[in-house]
């Protein structure tokens, strides 16, 4: 039986499984299902797979539900043969682990803002919120300029997901214009995000 | 050197790391550095080691970061040599980073309600903000309901935060009374939550 993925365009934690399984060659192998989401109006579709309703959702070959991205993707990675995009152990695994965190710390922030200033009714919006959320996103992506070398080489779930984040930064904060004052950060982008796996799962215009 | 954990002594995330700490005999190798974070006044003495300004964070012999629980966790079950809380491999893997990934989601959606309650000024609270995070607790208590026979036996990472999250339900909304639809987690949580690690580790009063 196929794997079956729940997920929605517009989800960044979405699009990392989907440019994981492209990347591993497991799409093949992973049957589709889009569905709509939202933090206000659950989507009780999906809450026999996913209490939380949340997606990426993945339900494996044995009808075991999966989730969230991280727990996918590591799943993913043992399902084939070619290289592996969690490092086994030792210090590339943490450094990779740890650049997924982050950059899912950089996707929390700013799926947060995205709510406030899109499912949140105005009179209920609260700047402050955004403003820290923003902080958050700015320090990281200083952070991840000063370490912009180690992005380089192999595809690792650090550096996948160090692209989904930044791609979903110009999807949704456009404004911010994050490339102003991070070169390196945007030129190593640049590079990854031409792949044909972002090509396939960019979000909707 | 010691590690180095910054924590909060009210945050459900550190807390799964201080209660693996004590599991696994590590706690007599981390020196702990209780600090007050808040998401619109982001603390910038964390921002060196983590620019998402979040506890837990854990600075490691050598002085790597790490971040964030999932991470600091599973780096901290290799520097034991007792009973892993991190399952090598297979379906008892899955399981526990599964239930590990759906108590954090019931941990963010009680943090995110915490936040709209405590953190945001009156007028800018929204109630189905609330209430969309509060029908994702309840379903993610529901199924766990559905599994409690299998958060009995050894502690894993999946029992772990299950303890912490529920645990955090007391703290933060013991207006849910989540007791109540869900007699076997509770049975079950009140034998978990007596050992010392979870007494030791309790949230400020």
């Amino acid at each position: 039986m196929k794997m079956k993925l729940h997920y929605s365009p517009a989800s960044p934690f979405a699009r990392k499984v989907r440019v994981f399984a492209l990347e591993t060659g497991l799409d093949r192998d992973i049957e589709p299902h889009a569905i709509t989401v939202s933090p206000v109006n659950p989507n009780s579709e999906l809450a026999s797979d996913n209490p939380l309703m949340k997606v990426p959702t993945l339900i494996t070959a044995d009808g075991t539900a999966l989730f969230d991205s991280r727990v996918i993707c590591e799943y993913l990675d043992t399902l084939h043969s070619g290289r592996k995009l969690f490092p086994a152990n030792g210090p590339a695994r943490w450094q990779a682990l740890r650049q997924q965190a982050l950059c899912d710390g950089i996707l929390d922030a700013a799926v947060l803002c995205r709510y406030e200033a899109a499912v949140r009714p105005e009179q209920f919006q609260w700047s402050e919120w955004r403003s820290g959320q923003l902080a958050k996103i700015a320090a990281a992506l200083a952070a991840l300029e000063r370490e912009a070398a180690s992005l380089e080489g192999e595809l690792t779930i650090g550096s996948l997901t160090a692209a989904c984040a930044l791609s979903y930064l110009d999807f949704r904060l456009p404004e911010m214009k994050w490339r102003d004052n991070v070169p390196a950060l945007a030129h190593w982008f640049g590079k990854l995000s031409a792949r044909p796996s972002f090509h396939a799962t960019a979000p909707p215009v």
